[in-house]
């Protein structure tokens, strides 16, 4: 099959968005802006971020997609639009392409997001590197730079469930499907992060590392250290039964288990905490992370790393 | 080396622009936007896009960078930013990448495009996808789809150096080195695409794929057709000198060969062509390209194919 022929399947499935001014098929999109543009890049590689015989092409298009909704949310702005770069063996089936265009606009149509443009290439793998367009809305831009002592830190959703779903598809159990389907399809709630810079946040990410690694990120960018405590750490139910099962520590899996993609954001104080966040910790002079007055132990969540 | 590491040594190389807001460091950068954004996507894989016995690192970064750059070019916009995405094998030469990004700073310096984030991934082979951003000063996006019956058409630059150059590596010759040199960096005149804009051309694209095929696009969506006269039609003398050594047709180069990524434009008469662009043809009632009246041989650059 052509590249044209392809791209005649690809693009109707792909999902549209108000702000597009001109689509694909010239030399550039373009597309309505107002105000400032923010804008992220995310790649999902064969064998390095996904494998073919857990995940559906509309899983690996749902994923790139949300991974990078999120980076736009993080920063309190709003997702307009993806460019979408898709490297392929020849022998792809054209059933996975059409496949993974039809995660991206089930990732994006409730965003309003829409594919504007993109490129289509021949590669020993499938490489896919997606480049998130957004524009604040009122707000400047949370970073994670500006978290300061006596602000308290919450999250937007309960942790653990992607790395609950990783460990059984390593394990090749099946005990919480609800925990592997978030790991395939994590499902972070886009406009948690719009909501908190409404509210005041003062720094800001997405959860792709896991809360003990990203929140030493924020404590670093920030210069300060933000205290967690392991007993207000929402835990997934799903990564609870199956931690559970397996007989380990599903804290480990909250704390150190990454692609959940929910916001972990700093607050000025309890009252500007959205409803439905969960306040995890405070911030403190110093530097770093601790859980419980301590540095986390390596041990319970190395095998992330 | 870790990807932080890399990270504090690949990013000080990279070019920077007066257009960003926050860079690289956070979920996402932010770019000020004046209008409407352009933007476009390339990417070039290793075997399939370059050799790395042919490239070094610097020559794959100038090369995406001003395919990109060209793309933002051909809508009449001006280029500001880079998002980049490299994958690459775990053991590909720290100063492959440092490189690579010297060659990303080469292209886009002069026109003060930066690049404001992007990703590192691990992959079988090195994978790059760019997503170039731009904005219109003054002028709407010139696309591909308004030529009309009347219109001359013009290149921006002469045609047939990088087939040249090709043609070159591949035979392990070197007798018009100038022409390899535009092969691996491509030197289309970045700014050209403005000019053009503001002159009033009707349609517009960079020529990456040779005038015969790229100016049937133009044809295809204006649904008009382009007669190109072929002795009207520029060829680099280094793509003449070669071709008299190896006892081939400079023209098919010229015609055929791509990766010049010069403009090719349409313009509503003969005296809103800007000076330094050569006319090569008219826009007539009908559909399709023709070289002379005929529809173009596909032997003169079937290899191109």
């Amino acid at each position: 099959m052509s590249e044209d022929d392809l791209i005649a399947l690809f693009a109707p499935r792909l999902p549209v968005t108000d702000a597009e001014v001109l689509g694909s098929g010239d030399d550039a999109a373009v597309v309505s802006v107002d105000g400032d543009l923010v804008v992220s890049t995310d790649m999902a590689v064969q064998d390095h971020d996904f494998r073919m015989e857990w995940s559906t092409g509309a899983d690996v298009g749902w994923r790139v997609a949300m991974q990078n909704l999120a980076d736009i949310d993080a920063m309190g702005a709003v997702p307009t639009a993806l460019e979408v770069a898709l490297a392929m063996p020849r022998d792809t089936e054209v059933e996975w392409v059409l496949s993974f265009a039809d995660g991206l606009r089930e990732a994006c149509e409730p965003h309003g997001v829409g594919v504007v443009g993109g490129d289509l290439s021949g590669a020993a793998q499938i490489v896919v590197a997606v480049t998130a367009l957004g524009e604040t809305h009122g707000t400047d831009p949370v970073t994670r730079a500006d978290a300061a002592p006596g602000d308290v830190i919450a999250v937007a959703g309960p942790l653990g469930a992607a790395a609950a779903g990783l460990a059984q598809l390593e394990q090749g159990t099946r005990v919480a499907p609800a925990a592997i389907d978030l790991f395939l399809r994590p499902q972070p709630r886009i406009g948690a992060g719009l909501e908190a810079a409404l509210h005041g946040a003062t720094a800001m990410m997405d959860l792709s590392d896991g809360l003990a690694r990203d929140g030493a990120r924020i404590a670093r960018a920030s210069e300060v250290r933000l205290a967690v405590e392991s007993a207000l750490v929402p835990v997934h139910e799903a990564a609870s039964f199956t931690a559970q099962t397996m007989g380990v520590d599903a804290l480990a899996w909250a704390l150190g288990g990454g692609e959940d993609h929910h916001m972990v954001a700093c607050f000025p104080r309890e009252s500007a905490v959205p409803a439905g966040w969960v306040i995890v910790g405070v911030v403190e002079d110093g530097s770093g992370l601790t859980v419980d007055g301590a540095a986390p132990t390596v041990s319970g969540w190395d095998h992330f790393a």
